[in-house]
């Protein structure tokens, strides 16, 4: 079945043209000039609106367990609710447990998410146990399509690594052509910091922000670079949320060093005041790294900018407020680590364009087409050309939105920007040539999104 | 009349994908997945071969004058040079005599450009002379379509302008929304130097390169990113050459300051060796900024991974070495300055691919997208696109060439890379929808050349 | 004659001792246990008061002319508060008017001091004029003891110097081993300011600090430290007040530069805000460069403990509120540039130590050891040792004063730092030898000072 | 007993004078003008010599423990060779072994050193077991005149800390104001390199230096930094080698932490050239952090110039090469970590003075007066003035000597300088008031020397 989306500007990461654009099958096939006299099965009309590629999210934790519970979305909801927010392809963690393989971890993986996603999706994987089975792994990781692994300086005794083992994981990812992620906070130090509050009987979640300095993430990521640079391994600094990471990374990337970084929309809204706000209500913006105070924002937009931060990602990893985040009433090292926000992302960079932050094509550049290029999915994913997935979000710039818990469709009780109004709004989203949203709802099925096996970082020279 | 180019690779800045494009008259209308099953008047075979958007050099002088001559290439046989080498715009530069107005000189090179050119141009404006009149006057050069305005902190009693000259033109910049174009060197301190070195009987050639030393290149280009951020003016500095003054870039772009720069070929692989030829042989190499010693090279190279350097031009000033170059034989200072260069930008650019320097987008973009973007003809020029002039290379990447005079088509007795092997070549180029280079030759014609009045430069958020 | 020191704490800039001094005619001749049998002819109990070298004001403009008038104090009064205050040098400027010689501009200056001052002093070289009379002249400077040359990189018209000029003297300085002493502000770009300023009717004294940015200052400094190294010349930075300009020499610094840099205490206590007073009463604060917004106060002191800043003089140059800067009612850029300051420098940088910005060492250090290491005088001043000098001051610590108008020895009929509570005070002020200042008044004479012929800086290695 | 020093020239950091030199017993009594007329008992002849302050070594290990051996000088025995050397004063590490406490460490080495040495000596304390006991016993030790506890970030498994455990001890340090020590190389990491050295059958000793890259101790000294930073502690770099480090340091001072560092004579004049030494002669070199290449070398030069280096102490430590050395025959990782120094470090200072590296008082600054302020002995020692304690070094800078295992008084039975020739040489040294070492050789006696209970870090302001 054919559709021709006509009448839209169809915005690339390097710019926007006035242009039709036909879809066959999964496939764009063909890019027109407006007007050009082609007919198709079904026609959607654009005008007024942004035809972009759908966007990619690079970072997302599914039922994901943490501390006993899971995270809220399951990947069928959780892919249904990217789709509504013009998502069309997620990247989440396979997280190995200690003592097990990391094939194994693969497969049970792919038992959770095959069969149940409403758009395509990938894996990293989380390397929790560094030896010489699991490096000897990562290659069959690699060649299954899983080239990108994460590491934690943080959360000793659970997915930490040494910087030995950081070492080591990182020769062999310079070996394979692989990238290591990086949650670059010293956990070492920071827990110390911890046990010292709840010593002093400093219990309230406003307390997992100032346990976590800003230093210690910076000196972290500093940390990670120097060990990527002795190893010659790629690195990618996950949800980057402090002024003090930011300058670490620029300073690499002006030598040339292949080190990347991205932060998550959390980090560029939200702040320590809301991690403080009373009546437990701060515990549903703990997540890790924390909000920083409101000043370190305006360096991340900036960062945004100069592309010393790559991409933005959500670190969609939803904990109910009932019964999830109260686990830690008395004591916020025990709330669960995570926040909900798959669904809005394009939405609240949408905003940044509004405001005069980032330009349209960076807009589509951040959330779209670099992810494709860091994550090895492009030209198959991330820009609307010939020959592309047809995975595509009309986008409209002048409609209005709240965001809002009682109209979200993430399954999750409590909105991180309850009330937050928003210029622009997803239109109509097709993941693989098949409309998924549109103003008649949802009409997409979980088992329509097919794995992605990705190639390695198209970033590298 | 429509022309289908089959079976190529479309390499834009963002990514490469097998596609067809079909040009109808002056622009190019589909962008289809291979083989998609469209007819047109004459058919182009690219397989095997690179389909790229014509190269955009930001940086030619044809017929300058300059000490008493001219630069040897009319906008005739430059245009049709550039055209041979895979560039279909260029921009060159309206030359202000002090005395003069700006709309008189305008008019004065519409005169010699107009129905000469066998590709599209534009034109810069160099101020030489400020004052009330002249900075009124580039509102209406902004209005005629041309927003960048060079200036010189070298050449003192011919172009140099002064640092109060240079903060008024850029308080004007900031207020129409153009951009300052610099030749960033000290020439108040290296006309010192230079009359040192005469006085003491040092008169060769590579002279010129000891007497402008890259320290002076640093500092006028710091100095003019400060006087930058003091006005708000967006900056552009043209030819970098030394290191130094790409850390000063580097450091500015860091904090989201509207900073860019431009390096040339002759810089990435000329050197002041060449400079110190015997038998006046480096006066062929004498151009300023000056020719650098080796190990700036990898620098700019560097430079041009991380887009701290975003754009190659050439300077294309051809000067013939016999009767041109020569008038500076006993007194370096007299030798005119200025390479020819403008057929080779993108085959030099290639073999940085070839050598692993940067990736095939990365060629594209700054060939052609990034220039076409930072002097508004985007998404007119710079990227294969249904909407698009039909501007566009046929690149045979496989395709080897030995670069020499015996061969080029520029209007001057030398070539500086003689002898060169070069992987990759100009196969086809169209240039607005007309095929004026092929294998049979050259098919276009002085005056198919139109001048395209820009916008903006559309870097500036 | 011989005096003996007794009870007190000798500091020097390496540390504070309980010791006695015994001075015998001009020279300190030994330095004593506490209590060690000796005896002189006068005892001065020092009982809970510090014993410290005699300040070195290494920066002072006695009946400089400028602009049609002369500053207030003569040589005879000037010094005189400069050794009420505990100062006993004074470096001054002699001014070269253009076309006429720096061995004529010499003369004339001994002319005025010579027989006039009640301490020692020195003078460094305003060289107005480079050329190569001047440039030989320099020589001759050096061997008359006069081996600090200044250069304004502000000033146009007056004692503006090109950077080509500024090239051929640092030339010379690093020929000779001299020191070339710069005002770096970017005088040419503030002269379009202040035009601007003035043409929209903008004439208040705070004008003066808008129209002169601290970039500008930060941007002539760094130029002069480029312009330093490509020389070889060594470069001391006068009355630094922004954090621009320290940044540029801190990093300078860092590779080992012979770079140096003095600020004044106008500019770790005073601001924008003093120039921004009513009534005129902002002139009171005109001096180049401008007071600058307070946050760069917190910058200098800590330059002054990381010795990126190494001296702190005064700049003294004094003009009267009536008469004198009512000269620039109705046009801020026609007040006469200058504060006074000679006499309170001691005392407010003692401010410094009583706030715990400095220590007790680095009090002493700043104000006397560096500045005479600097400029060649040491060991015979700026050391409390045998052989030197006795230039000494007894400095009582927990005495406590106010600045006043009313109360001040300087020629001037306002005070800076009018109604400020000063703790520390000088108690008793030897000259070489002489009592000049205790609790009974002033002891000292005109013509007691003598010409201090200097050696090099000697902190060059 | 008085002792006059007669006709020297006394250096002190801040300057030289010429001046005698009285002391009384322990201690100097009065600095005197030549010639003052003063008797003594005996008179030592300076004429043409240095009169300096005795040296002060911070950083030696006298019989330390380690890997099963003990380093081979004794307090005895290395106490009389420091004498030899102008070293008057020495710092010595008192060793925790886990599961014991600091106040019974103190003891011990107590214990070792009372009665034995031949000069001054103090201690620091190596802290192996953070925990709630030892951090209160660090209270203890500051009482008991030890307030500088050294850490480590290498050795995992002996010495090293964790960042939580360093966290820890650093918070104490600013509650106590005591000062942290550091060494900063990344063990964790260097042991999986050295691991796969060894597990690749690469044994010879040059492989120490190459699986420690300087990276590694950049990293360590940045992380160590931002642990100061946010802890408020001051911080003390040992034995720093490597650019990378000097950089981290220099930055840090820059903004005014307290932050210090000192570095080795081994660093300055040996390189990774002589670990490299065949026929296991590289085993004489092998100490941690390693001999770098020797483009360091010109690095730490500078920063012994711009004082980012702030001391100059041995890290003493001598191993044997027959049977100590060559426990590391056939596994590198087995060499004893150590070099002997403490003898030499005056002599190959000077030659920093003789080539022209350094300054005469900056030699002495470096060797004497920084280290006593740093460790909290000054004026009682580091320089010569009345009220301190008569150790004294008379120098002859023109003196020249060679260095061998053969003359030396070292118990180790190689030198890491065989056959160096140096000029100046040790003429006469006192340590409090007695002539321990002159022409008739080596007068002084183990428990002459006396332990030195020191006060906090003078530096911090």
């Amino acid at each position: 079945m054919s559709i021709l989306i006509k009448g839209g500007t169809v915005v690339n990461a390097t710019g926007a043209v006035a242009a039709d654009v036909l879809v066959d099958g999964e496939k764009i096939v063909a890019l027109l000039a407006p007007g050009f006299p082609l007919q198709a099965d079904e026609t959607i009309d654009a005008t007024g609106k942004y035809v972009i590629p759908g966007g990619i999210d690079g970072h997302t934790h599914m039922e994901m367990p943490f501390g006993g519970t899971f995270s809220a979305d399951s990947f069928e909801t959780g892919t249904i609710a990217a789709a509504w927010g013009g998502t069309t392809t997620i990247i989440d963690f396979a997280v190995q447990v200690k003592g097990t393989s990391l094939l194994s971890t693969l497969d049970k993986w792919h038992g959770k998410a095959d069969g149940n996603c409403a758009i395509d999706y990938g894996f990293h994987m989380i390397v929790s146990d560094v030896n010489d089975t699991s490096l000897k792994e990562m290659e069959s990781c690699v060649d299954a399509g899983v080239n990108t692994f994460k590491m934690f300086m943080a959360y000793p005794g659970v997915f930490y690594a040494t910087d030995g083992e950081i070492l080591r994981a990182m020769q062999k990812a310079r070996e394979t052509g692989s990238t290591i992620m990086m949650h670059a906070e010293n956990g070492i130090a920071i827990d110390q910091l911890v046990a010292q509050a709840l010593a002093q009987g400093r219990t309230d979640p406003v307390e997992h922000g100032l346990t976590r300095p800003a230093e210690l993430e910076g000196e972290a990521t500093s940390r990670a670079i120097t060990l990527a640079k002795v190893t010659g391994s790629p690195l990618y600094i996950v949800h980057l949320s402090a002024a003090q990471a930011l300058d670490a990374v620029t300073k690499a990337r002006d030598t040339g060093q292949n080190v990347f970084a991205e932060t998550c929309p959390q980090y560029l809204y939200l702040s320590l005041e809301d991690l403080a706000k009373p009546d437990f209500e701060g515990s549903k913006y703990v997540a890790s790294p924390p909000l920083r105070p409101k000043e370190h924002q305006t360096e991340l937009w900036r960062g945004l900018r100069t592309n010393d931060l790559s991409v933005v990602s959500t670190d969609h990893c939803p904990f109910c407020f009932k019964d999830q985040k109260e686990l830690g009433r008395g004591d916020f090292s025990k709330i669960p680590n995570g926040m909900p926000g798959v669904e809005h992302r394009i939405d609240l960079l949408h905003q940044g364009v509004v405001k005069g932050e980032i330009s349209l094509e960076r807009w589509v550049e951040i959330c779209s087409t670099t992810p494709a290029r860091m994550f090895g999915l492009h030209p198959r994913k991330g820009v609307v050309t010939p020959g592309a997935d047809a995975d595509i979000v009309v986008y409209d710039p002048s409609a209005t939105q709240v965001i809002s818990a009682a109209t979200h469709h993430m399954n999750v009780d409590y909105s991180a920007y309850e009330g937050m109004e928003i210029t622009g709004k997803v239109d109509t989203v097709l993941s693989r040539g098949r409309v998924v949203v549109d103003a008649g709802g949802f009409h997409g099925a979980p088992g329509h999104g097919k794995f992605l096996s990705r190639e390695l970082n198209q970033y590298l020279v």
